[in-house]
């Protein structure tokens, strides 16, 4: 490798790709908190943006669905999981779920004990005849925590997207033992624009019971939605959120957020964006040499091996990513909503010229 | 009562006096929100937004202080009084504490179980000579929780305020029983601007190890601060801010508020207006007939008793507040940063008119 | 006083009233011990001794009755709170109770958090009017831990005993307001020999949902009972309590406890002694100068004040009692089966010659 | 396989080898219940049996140790390392351990919430190596639960026994990683047999810093020690027990149990006499056609593949253990301080005959 034989302009300053949430948010999102700061609002989600941010639910989700928004995803994962699961519970998820790994035992925390059981399947992906088999281990067994939810993340967190059958038959296995369904959307946005389904069937017709929502990572300051399908869990949720101190007395700022990136497709044009953007990155990176795409990329995460020098060589020209964290020569690159295709481009240039 | 005999113009729309949550935010805080979103940040807390707020603190206390911002005064409470007890332990607090009984068992929830003992005291405040009592009672008894954490409001839930030797004497029993003494500062800010001390003063060098720094009630959307002045307490209150969901990964969005609210002294202009509004109702209220002010306003919070037929006739006319939610005719008005000298104004002139 | 004018053998060994928890266990109940260790049985609860236990306790009840041994009567409380309440709910509960000052917050450890609201009434017995009100109090508003349960205590702490109407009263306030009905039973025996009424009249049939049938402190070395009224309740009480560390798995040795504590009114002899002890005491006592009976002496149980002078020279002597530790000048002392008329009348020997 | 061409005497009562907790109690234990049933005793452990189980257990482990009865292994696990992790904290221990499956999530309950993160290795043996990657995970890393105690099982779930130099090699991983180190020792007895060490040596001068100490399973109605060989986990350890209900006010009889059990070496007889029974079903399995012994019998627990028709056939002759319960085909016998060597001859004679 010989970085003087290309001629590379250097970076000004950093690109990074470390995660979707290192951008800020949509200008539209932060004009939607100016325009509601007008008079006075009732608290606590008594107020008109709280409201239409229901009725925009109802309507994208074809019914009525109770929503509780909320901060950040974990709390509307650990929220929606501690409704569905005694503290004697298990909550059955991938290897790779975030609320196994990334949530320092918020759900733990939340539901007073209850137990994560993992369930293991390719592309981080939970494995439907394995589950039906753990949904069922010691049921009624007094020594055993007893399965109770299972949890989905979607898209994955390797940017793999569950199909609408692959959920509707882990749907269907949850159904016929009796278990609750959850689905972790903290990058909804990003799989939807990748399937060709509707909200309803991806979700409550498949049989999910509750979503968490997710904005933030698509162009929200700091906002989420528990959408809640079935309405026994409603009364629950709201003393547990309140109780965990995730009532905000100014709802309208949490609302205008929500209300606005549900407003002229924001979600979805964001979503979109993300997406192509890793597609391009894709599309660039395929043809450096060394480099080996991992998996299916669907949504906006990108995962591949590339050659030691090769990282180090864009780590020092200013590319920011995540490098060696899960593997050793495993590189993550993450696309948002922000990310520009110039910047992409460049890491592409860089990478071609830099391997060459 | 003749309604008629007087002249007064219908309210165009409903003046409310019901909270300081129901005003909106000072369009300084909203267009730092604006000007934060400029390209990537560090998520989590590790950005310059945040960095320069913990610098601000340090400057206002007068020493080095740990700050963990978080989005609701429940949240703040919460996390300090579970880093201050173990679950068996007490949080001793006053009756009428906003964490005895409205915040739905957050501190219970948050600190695993432990148990909140009251000690009375007029004006909403602790009794010192109960307290050192009760700090003692029963210490080293296995069979009973053990007094662990002391919590006092500033200013109280009726308006008034500790003098800043009455919290030196709070902190002085605090540390002769080896108890840890936190002040829920929800209304901070409407407390000093009426004290003539310094934060330092009236916080770390009276005895308290942590403070939750009020901001949301007095400008801003939805951040408050935990101050903490105890070194000791930060690891664990880093953990248990993860684990409770409130670790925010676009961090920027609520540093860039309790920046702006720090700036050029918005917190204090703010407060100083809302409890000028306060006074010039009590002095506008106390000449109207049957109207008793109740205890002595030196906050935001007015608590007074009003004729019957009186409040009937305010809520009728379109004013907005609370009416017997405490005790049948206790009336409270509480003013805020937004609240106007001809809100005010008005409803004096109607109480002064239909009482006539 | 003059202690040489009186002719008085010294105790040759204490004789103690400090609580019924200091005396040994029924020589029937250790001798069931034996007889059931013979060969094998199934673990868990799955043996003919358990079994045999159930019986009687539906027999006693008059009805069907789910019966769950555990060791103590913390754990029995605390495992039927921990059914009857969310996290977010609230035990109504005398503020004298048994699991508001004594089990180091059990209660709030097993319902993962929820609070203890007590209710004042004369005789640590609830005030039913009050009651009314507290169970009503902010139900439905998401700020404030929700009415769940009353918890009476029966005997109580103080030796009185609730009537049967008045255990009625207070279980029609419970099903008019929804919420359920526990009886703390640690001296339920006692209590129940001074009734004129069956078992099924002073519980389930006043609408009690849940009962801690007390046993240790009435002749058995460690077991009490949980009788579930309502079968809704068992499934979580059998996971709460494995989860506890209170399912033996020689359960055998538990339930011969019991069924010897059952078998030929056993349970009723003791109790039956321990109140006539403590009624020998009281009319012995109420004649000695300066001491005066407090309250009505129902159970087993006397408060009465002391001179100083003479619980001085009493413990002096050699007799075992709680001086001061409720009051100054209130002395305590509790008989129970194992208590003989001797050392009740040499108590009262002593009393009357050292007063004299 | 032909019955009637052997011939074998019916079973006259069925023989079992379920598990250890059938047995009942060896005779001198329960006999020590009868004598401590002598006159008073102050409640709550400060008897004189409870210090001297104190003195003897100090005297075993030759040093000064904290001692605290509970009645069952499952209390005795969770309340050491309640008192070890903190909430956020992660419990590393092999997937096969009893802390991990069969105890409805007491850890998790006591621990309020923390994690178990396993650790496999052969023979149900955590591999020291794979520890020492443990122990290190994301350490400090606030999304993430924090490794902060290994718990090791002595003997293991499956038979097999950690050698000292084992134990010591893992005690070096904890104490480099700052992690605590708790051994469970249900059958510790049934490992220290087999041992050539001293019972300090396999313990705290290894680096267990706290130990359950079983004896149920070994010859005891209910009694079981937590042994603390940190005195600084002493304190928090005594709230917790009281806490969870364990803290028994009859202390002699759950004192007088162990008393009885440490008294000459009535647990080392016991322990003896079931490891030889086992090994005395392996001397005679292992040569019955079909048989394979699985792993290493060190202890009193042997597994073994049977063919199908001779588990179905020695379960109908009258002969009780669990079949296909692990693995279709895995047979599990487990003996105790109770099984005859009768029993054992027997079931080896059934099954040579069965399988001729």
């Amino acid at each position: 490798m010989n970085k003087s034989s290309v001629n590379l302009a250097p970076l000004k300053q950093p690109i990074a790709f470390t995660s979707d949430n290192i951008a800020g948010a949509s200008s539209e999102v932060l004009e939607a908190l100016i325009a509601c700061n007008t008079g006075h609002a009732n608290p606590y989600g008594n107020d008109e943006y709280t409201h239409r941010v229901e009725q925009k639910f109802s309507a994208l989700f074809e019914r009525d669905v109770s929503i509780f928004l909320v901060p950040t995803g974990t709390t509307a994962n650990s929220l929606c999981l501690a409704t569905m699961t005694p503290p004697w519970g298990s909550v059955l998820c991938h290897p790779l779920a975030h609320i196994n790994n990334d949530e320092c035992g918020a759900p733990e925390f939340y539901t007073d004990g209850a137990k994560m059981h993992t369930v293991d399947g390719p592309d981080a992906k939970i494995d439907p005849t394995k589950l039906s088999i753990a949904v069922r281990n010691k049921v009624g067994d007094v020594h055993t925590v007893q399965p109770s939810v299972v949890s989905i993340t979607q898209a994955t967190e390797v940017g793999s997207i569950y199909t609408q059958t692959e959920i509707e038959e882990i749907g269907e296995v949850c159904r016929s033992a009796n278990v609750r369904l959850h689905m972790d959307g903290s990058r909804l946005a990003n799989a939807f624009v990748s399937m060709n389904c509707s909200l309803a069937d991806m979700t409550w017709r498949a049989g999910v019971d509750a979503l968490s929502f997710g904005a933030t990572k698509n162009g929200v300051p700091c906002a989420e939605a528990v959408v809640l399908f079935d309405p026994k869990l409603k009364t629950e949720l709201a003393y547990r959120r309140k109780r965990a101190g995730h009532l905000f007395s100014k709802m309208r700022f949490l609302s205008a957020q929500m209300d606005a990136y549900l407003t002229n497709d924001l979600w979805l044009r964001n979503a979109r964006h993300a997406n192509a953007m890793a597609k391009r990155l894709v599309d660039g990176l395929q043809h450096v040499k060394g480099v080996q795409i991992m998996g299916t990329n669907e949504a906006n995460i990108v995962f591949c091996t590339l050659p030691v020098a090769l990282s180090k060589a864009l780590l020092e020209a200013g590319f920011v990513f995540y490098d060696g964290r899960w593997e050793p020569g495993v590189v993550r690159f993450v696309t948002s909503f922000a990310t520009t295709a110039d910047e992409v481009d460049q890491l592409i240039a860089y990478a071609t010229a830099l391997s060459a």
